[in-house]
């Protein structure tokens, strides 16, 4: 159980920090909860709520909610990166300044950064200015299928605690865990983060099979070509295959496909629909992850010599002018072959 | 391309049956098709249509409908038995009479025999008096993601072609194959059929998760921890671990949880809301194989002395008296590990 002593920041005021707030909360954790435009951060610790982001969801009083850096870490247990993986250079590097040199952080994000095609928690690293300290600091990514209405409503979810760091890893199953949400222990940080990024770009491939009709049939056999190139990608960078089989891979990978609300499928699926990408992005208000982490994963799989077809097609359609059906023809059309 | 000669018999006018023969006569190979009951193959045979099956569906006029065991494999490239695994026994010792001994058999069925514990192509070989005789029949499992009625529709999908024979692998491929239709070969026969029988039961399991509205986490949780134990019990049988990863596997397990009209999530769901499943069965035109599978998978788990702790919760659900929530609860609850 949590004890008494406990406090953790989270930074980041979107969906998943919200959600995080309001279960250790309610778990008795005492939470400092950081958003970077600090109106907004006023605004939300006084009305509790964030109806654009997660109606429904209200923060409990013990959170205290800040738009301050100074003293954002004090008396922390750890801290807990809840920004999108293109705002984590930014953002830490904001916040570098005052972050303890040995606090371990906790990643929720999932992508791969632009141009440094770094992991979230490489990317947290990097902006804090870890890489030239010895010892380095603990990193752990928190990552599963977790719709966060759903895990806002306390439904039953499941999520990892991946990290090399065994202490911290039961230190997160500990602070995290729930009666409704159970965290499993993983020491393949690569491989959950690979995992988490690369769902995304499959979730919009997903989406676009949802726009244009083509069925459950076609979506579960993408569902399971995706996660085979995901697994390989992760392997050639030494992730452990079981990673893949488990509720932060297959599980995650399912809830992005077929939950009607993620924001990545609902991309795809308008994108399927025949709307512009420009436009879609222009009308969403909150960041879709697959979109730029498919630009990294392409530059990434060619880096490792891996053969990712549906990401290399995704990218194809996204950034390139392929049109959808020749896309999919072109998957269907491959050279029969042993799975 | 299918040749000209080709002729193949398809046993057993249900679901797959039926959009087994239109796919393969839309593709111009000759289909011979027939059902046990000789007055509903007369009438399939006048009307082309199965309207309680399969609506929509219109049998080619170039399929022909028999219900006479006598000439039924005359000519037959090879053989295709699309009977519930629980009827394989009946139906193929019956006509056993009838069957060529070295006439191929490509098994559609996803279940696990009552009893002798066997798997479908296992269920035919025994049925069809194989096992005293040298050299043994070739068998080939075809099994994928395939909702039946989307088939109907040409909507696009995949499956696997399983075969330690590699040319009777090639055969499936060939003349199963089609612009909408992938076939992959695969040599793990054990491994695709345990994957097709084992999703069954984690489909009842997934249709409860809904049936109490507890959403996609924890149903995404259950696709992958289902996924988990069905592997080990395959890997202890002696499959391959990446056919789990498959269209066969995965591919497969999400379309059946997710696809509202699955019969097995249907009960599942319907179970979950607090129907009998006495009365859930009564009511369901169609055998769902997934019952008296989890009857078979808890004893072969036993047997090979692998932990399968969702297929014993459904099985204690549905045979037992536990309560749902109570299950979930003691799913939930166990000890926090390592995944």
């Amino acid at each position: 159980l949590p004890a008494v002593s406990d406090l953790v920041a989270i930074v980041g005021t979107g969906q998943m920090g919200l959600v995080l707030a309001e279960s250790l909360a309610s778990q008795g954790v005492r939470v400092r909860f950081w958003g970077r435009d600090r109106a907004a951060a006023e605004t939300l610790a006084r009305t509790r709520r964030s109806p654009a982001r997660l109606p429904g969801l209200a923060l409990p009083g013990s959170v205290e909610v800040t738009g301050r850096d100074e003293g954002l870490f004090d008396g922390a247990t750890l801290a807990v990166s809840a920004v999108p993986t293109q705002f984590i250079a930014a953002i830490w590097g904001r916040l570098r300044r005052v972050l303890p040199e040995r606090l371990a952080v906790v990643s929720v994000a999932k992508g791969i950064e632009n141009g440094s095609l770094r992991r979230p928690t490489e990317a947290i690293a990097a902006a804090a200015g870890d890489e030239t300290r010895a010892p380095r600091r603990a990193l752990c990514a928190l990552s599963g299928p977790t719709i966060a209405a759903e895990l806002g409503r306390h439904l039953p979810a499941t999520m990892v605690a991946a990290s090399p760091d065994e202490s911290l890893g039961r230190l997160v199953q500990r602070l995290f865990g729930s009666p409704w949400l159970r965290v499993y222990r993983n020491d393949d940080l690569v491989g959950v983060e690979v995992a988490g990024a690369a769902k995304n770009v499959i979730a919009l491939a997903a989406g676009m099979v949802d726009g244009l009709g083509a069925g459950y049939n076609a979506k579960s056999a993408l569902l399971a070509r995706g996660l085979a190139e995901i697994a390989r990608l992760g392997a050639s960078m030494g992730a452990r295959i079981d990673t893949f089989f488990g509720v932060a891979g297959v599980g995650d990978l399912a809830t992005t496909c077929f939950c009607p609300e993620g924001r990545n499928r609902t991309c795809g699926e308008r994108l399927g629909r025949g709307e512009t990408l420009q436009r879609i992005l222009s009308e969403t208000a909150s960041v879709v992850e697959g979109v730029p982490t498919t630009r990294s994963l392409v530059q990434l799989a060619r880096a490792q010599g891996v053969d990712m077809p549906i990401t290399t097609a995704v990218h194809a359609i996204l950034f390139e002018g392929l049109g959808l059906r020749d896309a999919i023809a072109g998957l269907m059309a491959r050279e029969p072959k042993a799975e």
